[in-house]
């Protein structure tokens, strides 16, 4: 406990954000040693200047620390540093990964196979309806959801994951002593229950409109990826998107109808190269195909028509020419290509080079 | 006359196809002399059996060819061949051209930039306006608007081309003497008027389902591009989707609901790699970028918040690393970052390799 002292104030410590505390700490060894530095080892820290130097001298951080630990303690909450195995390692990975996270709950191995699941705090129906479905999914095939507790979209994957019986996680924009949106109390509770509150900001920070881009980094970097359920063009969840990008995740969007103000954001991002997602599945096969133990089911063999039928019975022993299939069935090549599109979609046929065909 | 009634007489000689039509006006010089040609030479064009010639034996070529063009004459149609100027260009690039085209109406050079509209014949609302939408833009933006003049979909498609007072080609898979569906009768007369009924099948062909697939395939092959507009994952619109990536086109879906039946096709082709298309412009900045005359009008400049201009002089001079720019800011990396995205996507400032940022 002593040494998350140090850690808690040095990550309190005005001036001092996640880039820094990681200069002090190479530099100085711990935080604790950083905290006691001299103010002239402390300059020689690159980014660290006369003012950070000041307002380092005039920080009470023994009783700051000291009462952010008990207040911490009061409301049964735990810190993470960079240093412990619980800390999430999707997060080690980012650019500037807070050095401390508050925590309420736990972070368990498994949630390295973490997606995030954000939105639109006002969605539609659709929307909503969405985001549970995909966070339900999601926590039926294992997979821990991300999201930022906040109203809407963030609401029913959090939902959604709780009811599938999986685990999920919330990152917060303040304090994870403030319960914002007060509608989501019992949320939140669940939340903590069944995974996790997150957050980098001290207690008793409050739910600055501007936290909130700050924290979505952290939402993407917990994460091996993130869908977008719906978004207008001005949404925070493009941001997201785009941290997600920077920190080499995967980003899923949900395709909306194009009168849809809620689905312009999102079929913008599938536009720009965002992968379309339907369903919980659409994700895990493209970034997770690890988790999949079972093999897929067999799709259904559809029947073949009696025209179908005559040209696999040409097609029976090698590949053909279309045009040798053509010449066999006695049928023109316009049909024969219609037919042969036709097996081929139904797995019957497989195109080679060259517009020749084998039966599969 | 005389040579186009040749070309109508082997067209529709029994077993000769597309590619054999091709082959024989190789091996001979042209229909007439393909249709006097001596069984013994006949025998050695590839593809030609005994079945073949017997049939051309039997085939009462004139009397066929003359009442043909007899009936076309009386509905005012009338023949293109591959030889002729006005055939559609881009479908003469096909594997399979047919040799001939019915047509009421004419084909124009700039219906060379062409991009055909299609989708399901029982569309949602949605489906229904987005086709109008999309048809009435790409008339505007002078991209005629190819459909199949089918019910749903293809109706709207032509109806908004009609609309915006841009040319419009319907594709029939029947004879274009036969109006089908019936309540199109209008329809089809704006579309022959405005543009052209075209079709590869004789005279009297009945509207029966194998046609349509074969008549897809000259939808897609007319176009530069094919856009889907709502489609089950059983409709005939993703074999035109397949023609179009076989010939080479492009190919477009409008996204939808994810739980709209009618999205389910056109959400599946985005996800296997057709764009997303959300308006016309959308079809043209891709595939015709040539036909924009005029520039895109400027998008307007948001206005920046006060931490946003702060940033932007910070940057007022050079590119910058975000930790540089952290430490003239005074403020932590993570709430930098953050305003840099923001005036990123505001298009004022321009990320670099390497965490650098650029005053644009």
């Amino acid at each position: 406990m002593g040494d998350l002292y140090h850690w808690v104030a040095l990550s309190m410590a005005p001036g001092i954000g996640c880039v820094l505390f990681k200069r002090l700490v190479e530099a100085f060894g711990s935080p604790a040693a950083a905290l006691k530095a001299s103010s002239k080892d402390l300059s020689r820290v690159e980014g660290v200047g006369p003012k950070v130097i000041t307002s380092l001298r005039r920080y009470d951080w023994k009783s700051t620390a000291e009462k952010e630990l008990c207040s911490l303690e009061k409301i049964g909450g735990r810190i993470l540093t960079w240093e412990d195995d619980e800390y999430p390692p999707n997060l080690r990975e980012i650019y500037d990964p807070p050095p401390v996270l508050y925590l309420l709950g736990k972070v368990v191995p498994q949630d390295r196979r973490a997606v995030a699941v954000v939105g639109s705090r006002y969605p539609t129906t659709y929307g909503k309806i969405a985001a549970e479905r995909i966070a339900f999914g999601l926590g039926k095939l294992g997979i821990t959801v991300v999201s930022g507790l906040a109203r809407g979209v963030d609401s029913s994957a959090h939902q959604g994951a709780l009811a599938s019986g999986g685990r999920t996680i919330g990152v917060l924009g303040c304090g994870i002593d403030f319960i914002y949106p007060p509608e989501n109390r019992d949320l939140f509770r669940q939340v903590a229950r069944q995974g996790a509150v997150i957050s980098e900001f001290p207690l008793k920070t409050p739910p600055d409109s501007d936290h909130f881009p700050i924290r979505n980094r952290l939402i993407s970097g917990i994460s091996l990826g993130v869908v977008v359920v719906e978004a207008t063009l001005r949404s925070g969840s493009l941001i997201t998107a785009r941290f997600a990008l920077e920190q080499g995740r995967e980003v899923y969007a949900l395709p909306g109808n194009v009168d849809s103000a809620r689905s312009e954001g999102t079929n913008r991002l599938i536009k720009q190269g965002a992968k379309l997602v339907m369903t919980a599945e659409d994700i895990v096969e493209e970034i997770l195909p690890h988790l999949k133990e079972a093999p897929p089911p067999e799709p259904p063999q559809p029947m073949v028509s009696p025209e179908e039928a005559k040209v696999l019975s040409v097609l029976a022993c090698d590949a053909l020419h279309i045009d040798a299939i053509a010449v066999r069935s006695g049928w023109p090549v316009a049909r024969i290509s219609a037919i042969l599109l036709s097996l081929e979609l139904a797995g019957h046929v497989k195109q080679l080079p060259g517009m020749r065909f084998l039966k599969t």
